[in-house]
């Protein structure tokens, strides 16, 4: 299993990823700040994850599944708390968490 | 300045990381491994650079543009490299890479 | 809880990370290369966990200690690995990612 | 050139990363948020670069002068805006950055 057999997880990670690192920036310029923290903060901890779990699925690790279901975890809680704003930031991001969730937990089983 | 802004050079950058991982993995299992060893080498530091580049550009750092001129610097000396080689992954790569160094030096000029 | 709580198994992940990382690229440049290949996948693998899980303690993320359990089995895998090569960059690598399981399978309990 | 040689600036760049991250996270808890904005803009601004640069130098990028000279950068406008304030993650994270700074510098030098 490699790169190409993951394709789709890893393009859906990656966009997740960006968006995510997007987001938390974006999150910094609102006026609405107090109520963005929690959003600013798990979109630091999905890139995180999102980029991880990238890089094993391109290089054909046999734990890519394992930390793609934690990835899918994560992702889910990301899309809901930033599925809570009308940001256009915010709202792209939920549906990339939610997308990548989707390809994450289908890679995991 | 920020994601969408940068939208082409991060999907470049993104897409150019995760071949080089993944050709970096892929000649490990090659047979002329002994042949191997600078694409190896350069397909690491190039997804090292190439995820700083697009995280950087994501969130609208003020320095993206200097990174991605290094950035393109070194997807210039990995494309070349992985070039020599006829591996589908090196062929891969190498195309990936003077696509994400082409975008590069636009977003840094 | 956040970097101070976690801050030995913080260091442990980012010395075995940078060991890792040194380790593959030395690797690289060892006589018996194809003795060395499974050596450098696992160095690849198990940087890209430790870096993740430094993060994800570092901003005390609550995923952090899933990450850390994943994060211990590779380094075990890694370890067990690099140990069986005499080069002075395996062994320290061997050492480093022994303690670093230690540090994360504590973190993770 | 290699991990061993530059052991003492990728240290100063894991540190500076780690309390970056840390940096980032604990302001968002901070009651004069607005006033933390630059802050964690730019601890995740470093946080990148300094990863890059230990994972450059930890497998010996020639590349890895030329990134510490922009993560000596970057670290310099962080180290100074973390100093504006007296949160405690704030001043160990200037400090951090401060001294990351310097030893790439003289790296890059």
């Amino acid at each position: 299993m490699n790169y190409h057999d993951y394709k789709s997880c890893i393009d859906a990670c990656l966009r997740c990823a960006a968006l995510c690192d997007h987001c938390a920036s974006s999150c910094l310029q609102e006026e609405n700040l107090e109520n963005m923290k929690r959003c600013i903060q798990l979109d630091m901890e999905c890139a995180t994850l999102c980029y991880a779990a990238a890089r094993l699925m391109s290089i054909g690790s046999e734990q890519a599944g394992a930390l793609c279901r934690l990835c899918a975890e994560m992702c889910e809680r990301c899309s809901e708390e930033c599925g809570k704003h009308a940001h256009e930031h915010c709202k792209e991001c939920s549906e990339a968490c939610k997308t990548c969730a989707e390809h994450c937990r289908k890679m995991a089983a």
